[in-house]
């Protein structure tokens, strides 16, 4: 999903043309592996693949959805299920409105794109210069600006106001992933000195985890989370059922959002990456869950549901930044080490009272940092002091706007229900409609 | 998804076929971008793309499930989870059994098509002259009928009875669906006409719709929904999350309700379309859901979540009669007037005293004639003079033969539960299975 | 799904390819139907079915976890969660480490496949031999194994241990499966012998099904389900809408399930089965739900929603054997026959007093039996008898060493939970989470 990946379809979708009566000719000598698809039935693979791994990156936005409906307290699941479908939404109008353009057009090994809506092609248009369908290309590339924004409401669920998180998420999807997205998909900077981010570990997951960083440490943790003396009270979410079927969800889209980060599969030996990549992907999600699984039976004596959810998202955010390239023992690694990661941040983020309600920074920043930062153990072309230099800078400048960002509204329009809104939990309190108004105590308890 | 499209589809199948030499022959001088695939590959992407559309528009049966599950009260949930997964099963026994031959075969500008079951293509068929599978089509076809069926469920949710439901269920998916839909997508006379409704805002949700309305008036409302001086008392649906999972699971189906109903990807014409409608039809749901969060925020001061769910479906819904044509600012402005008008109809619903459990009626009904309404803004080639007259015979027809098969039903066997039972909720009283049998007080409150 | 089958899609390719020119001046005539895809565009349709058909099969894994979250108490359902999610991990790890070479390399009419990892095409890799790509192959068998897994889970819920489960599904998905399933689909003596099974009504779903019941035979009962006068205690599911929702995710699934297993989808021939495929399942389906609610009616004056569902379960297990050459009415009678088995068979195992949480027995084991049985009735090239012999000596082989597994288990590291674990439930005993902590009496009550 590189600038250059992306040059290099383009180049052999214009390419395949020019060669196609000769692989034709090749093909009456009956050694017809040469003659891959014309350019035009390879433009139709190219774009049903975008739209394929599209719809499955957008049933992610549900996956985020009832997953943090599952783990946050039933007074606040409500609240979690519009913001997810609000966000989802914003990014969609955002990143027509500037998000394409700002990441796409124009970057030229620079460090940001052109302002303005974009234009998909014309009805019945056949531009085949592209190698495939523009409006899918687009539609591809906003599901990822969605996950971004999706992995900021997890971690700061239960205490932020409704409208505030809103006007970050319009910066988030409309101006900062989309900046940081043009250094490499873009063919911006990054992407010129080697950085390699296959399908988003940095791009997406980490962004979406700095933010939340950076929102978490500004907004403060929930009441009752940490005690005065530096007990650190458990929180239980209402329903382990929807953060199973979350997790289930997002494993699902995964397969679209790896898979289709080939860009192209148009000729066999993309069309081998992408199954590839599947497989890979499902290994690292899985290498995760097992690891989850030992690691807390291990350390706490008990296998910790949540954790082994949550080690097959840090399985697949790691093995995102590079899903082609591993053997599958590599991918085995990849993964096992991601879900090892969020078994031990997650006791050590609250030891450093930083409220993270879903654990979305230590499997989106945290794994997407590792898997970034382990890609050349797989890919020959790249080095561990550009991806650092990656992270970094990726980071930085993600952590740096979010912070002013939250720091503007919270002096504005401030960012953090009352004492009061907060233990009667947003649903009653912004939104008056309960989750589940016929069961349960969750506003009297917790 | 007029029988127009179908037609052209056809032909530029057998066209198509018989220029592929000339289409080989230019691409020796390197111009392939008019080599268009051949006709059985194009015959291969068709087919894909009925066989995805139609798993995609089948799980939509998944989200209305969920979305009235959530929407209803816990003593009536498991009705509503099995009158879904009935009517699923029911449509696709009667679209077999009657409903596509009345549909599609030999309307001929007329009224109505023939009798009779629907044989599919023989094992390894390869009859050209379609240009796809027909067992594909009707599978797609088929998933359409079930969704105008869900429709009816969630309106009359919570005090009809089962099997009375059940027989609607037939004769609206057997005959009444499929008369209407013959007018326009069997090439009958609306089509010829000149309507247009590209993917179904009147022929599959208009006509749901109306059949909701017809039974909602005769039915009555549920006991306690309006006091005897006109209050207008809410009833809160029982589970937010499953609501929130069912709405995203049709906006997912959705991408194979519109996209698909291009009818064909076996060229880049055509798959460029396809990747149009996917972007349209999301940025519209995208706007529903934030025009009727801005609007219910500025009305109730409150942000409804229901109605932000219900803003998305009736953004899909209004782009449905026309997801191709519209630039983005069009299908923003089709979406979010969809939305608007049901953040308004619903009161307005309230003081005519109609109750509509799900708020079906303003969704699918209401908006989906603004959709069809609509359509000559984008699409040149229609008039808003026959979009009325193609609303206007639609719902006419729908509307009486609806209200006689109820009436019917309600002089015959009945088909609302004794008030003892609707109390008890439909669970004890028609199933004796409770849906949440360990938690809740659904049975004694509300 | 045979290795016949396998053999030809691959002869197929290869033969193409030689054919292509030909095709090629066939199409100059006019006569394009002759003009199969070339080789490397079926390359990539085949490798596309695989994945599509595998990522719809792995939702499946979701399917299963939700239908049996719903199907236990309360108590139980944090565990049924982990248990789902970790047995779809370790199939998909055991079916690389030994599973898929077990099954599929070098079989050769025998009984075994050869011991170690499975390897993947190389990156870019553009071995046309194969007619797919290997990983893509590797994927869609591996989520077959997982299903078989998912099928045990569900008989053994609420009285099982973690870890015991977890060892057998270990067993089960990297020697047991492979073992049975190299007899048919890796080209072993069944398949020689001509007994058939399309997408693994035995291969799949009865070797879960007799994994179960020999599990549910060795573990017993839960306590307080059978009393001691012979009493039959129903025990009902916390959560009906999950139980929906995993119904119908199933359902989806299928539609990969068996129509991918058409293997190929690069001829137009292929294509058209796939769509046969497609329609006769969800037929199926459909009629099993129809007949569930007709005969539960009949017999309890009462619809049972659990029943319904089953029954379309069953309808989907009983036509996977052969999806293919039945016509619409046959589709339709084995799909209904297998509902009507389970509307039967549940109260039957009840009286024999075999624990089957959630009807995994009757829906995978009896329907399957049944589904594998009938082949015969519509595919002219199989046999009652050779039917019979598959079904016993599948059957056979994996009671037998499922019971001596389960053995050495309960007589090491024991099987069961302690009388008061189980009483307290499985999710504070063992997990630690509870499902649902703000709702409900699940640990106080039943």
């Amino acid at each position: 999903m590189t600038m250059a990946k992306r040059l290099m379809t383009l180049t052999g979708g214009i390419a395949l043309a020019a060669t196609l009566p000769a692989g034709l000719a090749l093909a009456q000598d009956a050694t017809a592996a040469a003659a891959e698809p014309g350019a035009n039935t390879a433009y139709i693979f190219n774009t049903l693949l975008f739209l394929l791994g599209g719809f499955l990156v957008m049933w992610m936005a549900a996956g985020f959805a009832m997953l943090e409906a599952g783990l946050v307290r039933s007074k606040n699941v409500s609240m979690q299920c519009l913001k997810n479908i609000a966000l989802y939404s914003v990014a969609g109008l955002l990143f027509w409105l500037t998000g394409y353009n700002l990441m796409y057009t124009g970057v030229d090994g620079g460090f940001i794109g052109s302002f303005g809506p974009y234009t998909f092609d014309a009805v019945g248009g056949d531009a085949l210069d592209t190698g495939y369908s523009t409006a899918s290309d687009w539609f591809y590339q906003m599901v990822f600006c969605a996950t971004a924004a999706s992995v900021v409401s997890g971690t700061l669920a239960e205490r932020i106001k409704l409208w505030p998180f809103m006007i970050f998420t319009v910066v988030l999807t409309g101006i900062m992933y989309p900046i940081t997205g043009s250094w490499q998909w873009g063919g911006g900077w990054l992407s010129e000195m080697g950085f390699s981010d296959f399908a988003g570990s940095t791009l997406v997951h980490s962004v979406g985890g700095w933010a939340a960083l950076s929102g978490a440490l500004i907004l403060g943790a929930r009441k009752g989370k940490f005690g005065p003396n530096g007990e650190i009270h458990p929180i239980p979410g209402s329903s382990m059922p929807l953060a199973t079927l979350g997790t289930f969800i997002l494993w699902l889209g995964w397969f679209g959002f790896n898979g289709a980060s080939q860009l192209a599969m148009g000729t066999i030996g993309d069309v081998t990456d992408v199954s590839r990549i599947f497989a890979n992907t499902n290994l690292a999600a899985a290498a995760g869950v097992v690891v989850a699984m030992i690691l807390t039976q291990i350390i706490y004596k008990k296998v910790d549901v949540t954790m082994a959810l949550n080690g097959a998202l840090a399985g697949l955010v790691a093995i995102t930044a590079e899903p082609l390239m591993p053997s599958v023992p590599v991918a085995i690694l990849v993964g096992g080490v991601g879900a090892a990661i969020v078994v031990f941040a997650v006791p050590l983020l609250d030891k450093l009272k930083i409220d993270d309600v879903v654990g979305a920074i230590p499997v989106h920043l945290l794994a997407g940092i590792w898997g970034t930062f382990i890609v050349p153990l797989s890919n020959d072309g790249t080095s561990y002091g550009t991806q650092l230099i990656g992270i970094a800078a990726v980071g930085a400048f993600t952590l740096v706007v979010s912070a002013i960002v939250w720091f503007i509204l919270k002096f504005t329009v401030g960012i953090r229900v009352s004492e009061e809104e907060e233990m009667m939990g947003l649903d009653k309190a912004e939104i008056g409609v309960e989750a589940y108004p016929e069961f349960g105590v969750g506003s009297q308890r917790l």
